[in-house]
């Protein structure tokens, strides 16, 4: 362990940096913020440097005894590094895992188009970890995973779920070709439970932003179009609840053989 | 119309005060911001007064035809009466809607427990009313269902789903009495899919807060508790997800008689 005495310390500074998109990009690192993201760096993905408060070392000395490159500083000095509001006295640089390959792709995939709220995209990535889908497609101009709001937003999905950021007509066109069913989720679609219980084989559910939708180029690639039923004068859904609510309709909806099983286990 | 020229107006004032819970409740009125939030009140609730940016009248024409109280002012008096960051030019004061009867409830319920986040007790309120359900009980410690954060994330369907804030244990209790299903989702309850199946007859689903889960009083009148199944490693859900992946795994369970139809409806 080190101690750092400046928040100008090349260390703190280089941690600091990758509040920027730029930053992250270019090395390949990202921040983890607060106590569960840097367990769950540690645990499940690359921890490059760690930047603790100090005066906490005593209650984070599991989790820092666990990685190599520590820095002990006062508190403001972690605070610098940090990008939260209200830092929580531990600080990590982690790896970038490997994108998704899309040569051997798993079998569900949630493919995200224009989703600009980092809270949003954050939140569909941890609930496509929980629904069971194996990895997840994002437009360029979606909001960064690796954005800090969007990290904290995963819960820590962001280390264990694949992701690729690019082109999503080329990434669908891909699937399509290996038998993907493409749905796409929109208004006016039709209705979700009847449609995707005739579905078999591997799927990819692409969902837009809240309030455009997904683009023309992506929808003109769809073998779906669904929509949820929507009760009452509502006219939609939030778009974090309507993804998690099609994801577990997909993976729980009864046809698909197995699906009860799954469920019991 | 009357045309407005100072923030202390007393209907200006009054409109201000609606940030204000005390005010809300003794008046039994709240805040909607924005053209949406207006037009929506003005269909489906009581308005009282309506406050709009003179130099947008013409937009909202159709709008302000429709109501009796018009009060029209320069842009920086409107956004004195907001609560949001960027005032729309609109906004209203609408009349509670009568609090959800007990004596003859509706088929499907929502209850939230310490749910403390104004936007996702809004987003909850939203889902219910489009995934069916037809009212919502809060326990106190909830975030006020007409604070203007949470009227935002219900995107008008505070207007229309009834609900009922007060001890949730006697609600549920009286509910139990009426052969209500108490649904308690937290982690480590019963594999959702399987054990709601089997289900039949009216049902209230309760939802605690992310962090804390349900309290030990309402936890205790459970007639039914159950998790989703969580893949990967995700420990849990946003609260918000979770509860639209099960209001909607409730009405479209396929043991439910007629499910299918409403479905395809």
């Amino acid at each position: 362990m080190k101690i750092v005495t400046s928040t100008q310390n090349p260390a703190v500074r280089a941690l600091r940096e990758l509040g920027q998109a730029k930053a992250r990009a270019q090395r390949g690192l990202f921040l983890a913020e607060g106590v569960k993201l840097c367990a769950e760096a540690l645990r499940d993905a690359q921890v490059e440097t760690v930047l603790c408060d100090e005066a906490r070392a005593g209650e984070f000395s599991t989790l820092l005894a666990a990685c190599g490159d520590v820095l002990l500083a006062p508190a403001h000095i972690v605070a610098s590094a940090c990008q939260t509001q209200t830092p929580q006295g531990i600080v990590a640089s982690v790896r970038m895992p490997a994108p998704l390959a899309l040569a051997e792709p798993p079998a569900a995939l949630l493919a995200l188009d224009g989703v600009q709220d980092p809270g949003n995209v954050g939140t569909m990535l941890r609930t496509a970890e929980a629904a069971g889908f194996g990895g997840a497609l994002l437009s360029e101009s979606c909001a960064d995973a690796f954005a800090p709001k969007t990290v904290r937003a995963t819960m820590g999905s962001i280390y264990r779920l694949p992701i690729r950021r690019g082109s999503l007509a080329a990434a669908l066109e891909t699937l399509r070709e290996k038998g993907y069913a493409v749905i796409v989720g929109e208004l006016g679609g039709e209705p979700f439970y009847p449609a995707v219980r005739a579905l078999d084989g591997p799927l990819v559910l692409v969902v837009g932003s809240e309030g455009r939708g997904v683009c023309d180029a992506v929808r003109a690639l769809a073998t779906l179009r669904v929509a949820l039923p929507m009760r009452g004068r509502a006219e939609s859904l939030n778009a974090a609840v309507a993804a998690g609510i099609m994801m577990y309709g997909l993976m729980e909806r009864p046809a698909r053989p197995g699906a009860d099983a799954a469920a019991r286990g």
